[in-house]
């Protein structure tokens, strides 16, 4: 039978049986299996980790800078809870099997999960915060950071409050992340599904055309103008004129001075809802100058976003260096205003107005990785301070009686598990790891009760006495 | 139709259909779903989310003082990959829906993911910690924290070392975390899957039933002697006579002294796994020591831990307090050894020794929202710093620009989303949040390029001026 190579491990496989719907089997099935992660997913090892934690760092720190909370929620929903609230992406959910109780489905987002505990809880206003994965079941494509299972770093304002202020927020945090994490130059899309809106009705759009035709719109920053005008007019039944006036606006970029021409626009201004959209637009553009935010922030109208639930401003940040001929990573945050969705889970259709983004760290853990890659800095995966090492045989109680001491007073220590291990090879683990210091015992270190600390990059070594020890490793490494 | 209290929100619901087998249908069915969550799942509010980062917190530290690195797995593996691991408890894997690709499921645990990374990554030693939620359709207990999807908290240990060290650190380990979270006293029971199947041997139980036997005992915590007793003989067959002679060893507890006498007893003594297990006993018991945790760890035969992976030395920690008449709260950690659980998923079968522990933290964050509620002290669940307020009108746009100057400084920094809110009701904000500072401006502080800085406690206030603002803010908060 023919040979394939496995996709994740280039491992040699065969087509054996259809078991396996989308991947072919391997010639022995049960090391196949062994080796295999399901498609789309990833583990994360020590080092990924470490910039993991870097990253998340720096996000919490800001979401915590603005006073947001932090909430969690279950990573399976009952089904229904997500039920019509993603259009045409809802195929892309995953279920669990029903084994006798409730119908239960993976979390698609954060934002709906948000939504549904604000209702259920009668929460009327909150900032909070929301680190954790979410499952799609799309084309992975992983050298792209594009992954079934990723993290969403969720950060929204729920409440009634005036406008655009909560809006600006979340477009200055989105600044702030991105800066911070030095990822290169940014540009932030902001539009308002107002806008949209209104230009479809000003455009000839029948309104149970509305969503479609955004979805549609949403592609042009994979598809050209060309073939999104294609699927309007042949797939979704557009006119060609309608579709030809919608091509005039989707190409207008600007700031708040595109908002007031706008405005001034014969046809636009005829929609109520465009001017309602509009006018806040300047009245954003007004807060993000006092945040200082505007060098990044472009109002373009043909951002669309595909999701249902947005009812008024959207945006969306893209890194716009790396590729060739400025070719763009893609999305790395997006979100928008959903003033209807907790409505949708309360009894009484109660409203509470809600504004927020999410940061897609995939993408941005994948660009760190490269950097340390391409770095020549080494990334420590440990942070311990110090190993208790003998270059004597026969100190093993020795050294873990030593060893204790050190956990026990807060010191960051780490002891072979070995008899009698080489002193060469404790050093070497402590070279290889980063360790920056070695208590080192012996015979006559304990009958002087002391301790040799040896300075791993320098090779210094000093006599520290046992009762002084714990104060030297923290004087030594408090700058670690 | 009847009327029935729903179990989770306590929401009146009447039993209409079967849909839902196992839990009756609300009278509105929307309404029902959109106010529950899975059963056996929970939210975490922000006070939650406090308790919650302070112990994760204190479990990290620990972990990282024993100098562990960090890695994560998906939360979803291959079907194959759980299949044959967990004996009895496989029938409690969450499968997900077969929706055209591989067969899915929710982890069980994070120690059977850990060696399948181990044997995938060809990785023969590490020590590392995991912590993320893992899946059980169980029978939820909420109050007592049972939950369907709870978190754990793994440390282990990997590679082929000398007898009892790693182990003995992963004692001392769950014996400083215990510690730490100040949960009132606890006793680490430790015993060998060794001396388990020894005493079989011995006791004259077949080969073929030590599983299933092990099983039974382990029901020993939950269960009296005499229904254990008549588990083993009614349901699994045994002999009255074996079941008898288990019954005297599993009712023994000790420590080093216990071990020295079963290895001189005359029948332990002939079985050379139980006498091998006896051994390293003593030797772990020397260790334990060593590291000055022997006040809290029993060598318990009755000790025998439901899964199928161990292979020699067992533990599990519980709590001795709380409850009347000693009735302990359960298990709170537990690990063991499993040196033939990564050979499962080598191609070769090449086998890489480890032992681990996890700490089940749903108990323990129980534990402590009932000590925070019981206590007079309020959880704060931000970490802001000042609020940026004014007393008088149209003053938001310096309000929203002084508030920026602080983000920017890395102040963390709040603004009311008003237009003109009351002082007051922003005065109410900081003492429900407990926010420490408030700068207030105002025409006047304007014109003289000041802010009038308020401690909220002492209602203090005094002028300082906008280019020192920053460094005072900071001075007066770097204790808190």
């Amino acid at each position: 039978s023919p040979l394939f190579s496995c996709s994740s491990c280039s491992m040699p496989t065969t087509l054996l049986g259809s078991y396996l719907h989308l991947r072919p089997r391997c010639l022995a099935y049960a090391l196949f299996l062994s080796f295999h992660l399901s498609q789309g997913t990833r583990d994360y090892n020590p080092k990924q980790m470490a910039i993991r934690e870097k990253v998340f760092n720096t996000i919490i720190s800001c979401f915590k800078r603005h006073g947001a909370e932090n909430i969690d929620t279950p990573v399976f929903e009952l089904k229904e809870t997500l039920t019509g609230k993603y259009g045409e992406d809802s195929k892309l959910i995953y279920d669990l099997k029903d084994q006798g109780g409730e119908l239960l489905s993976l979390r698609y987002d954060l934002t709906v999960p948000f939504a549904r505990y604000l209702a259920m809880n009668k929460v009327t206003n909150i900032k909070r915060y929301h680190i954790a994965k979410v499952y799609r079941r799309d084309n992975p494509a992983m050298t792209r950071g594009r992954y079934r299972e990723f993290y969403q770093c969720d950060f929204d304002i729920a409440g009634q409050y005036d406008p655009m202020i909560p809006d600006a927020e979340c477009l200055k945090i989105v600044h702030e992340i991105l800066s911070e994490l030095e990822l290169g130059d940014f540009r932030i899309k902001v539009n308002d599904r107002r806008i949209l809106d209104g230009m479809f009705a000003v455009c000839g759009v029948p309104d149970d055309k509305f969503r479609t035709i955004c979805s549609t719109v949403d592609k042009l920053d994979k598809m050209s103008w060309e073939d999104v005008r294609s699927e309007m007019v042949k797939e979704k039944g557009l006119s060609e004129e309608a579709a030809d006036q919608i091509g005039q606006y989707v190409s207008l970029q600007g700031g708040m001075d595109l908002a007031e021409r706008l405005l001034q626009d014969a046809k636009m201004s005829q929609s109520k809802q465009a001017c309602a959209g509009l006018t806040d637009m300047k009245q954003l553009f007004s807060y993000l100058q006092l945040f200082q935010v505007t060098d990044k922030v472009v109002f373009d109208l043909s951002l669309a976003r595909g999701l249902d639930y947005y009812t008024g401003v959207i945006y969306e940040a893209i890194l716009t260096q790396t590729g060739p001929e400025g070719v763009s990573v893609g999305s790395v945050a997006g979100g928008g205003r959903y003033d209807g969705l907790v409505g949708m889970f309360d009894p009484k259709g109660r409203k509470v107005p809600c504004v927020g983004v999410s940061i897609g760290i995939e993408r941005v853990f994948s660009i760190m990785e490269q950097k340390a890659e391409a770095s020549a800095e080494k990334v420590r995966t440990t942070e311990t301070q110090v190993m208790v090492a003998s270059a004597q045989k026969n100190l093993l109680e020795e050294r873990l009686r030593l060893t204790a001491e050190l956990w026990n007073a807060g010191i960051k220590a780490e002891v072979m598990y070995k008899k009698n291990p080489k002193l060469l090879s404790q050093l070497q683990h402590c070279e290889d790891s980063g360790i920056p210091l070695v208590a080192i015992i012996g015979e006559q270190e304990l009958k002087d009760g002391v301790v040799k600390l040896r300075t791993v990059h320098s090779r210094e070594e000093i006599d520290v006495s046992r009762a002084e020890l714990v104060e030297e490793i923290k004087r030594r490494t408090s700058d670690v």
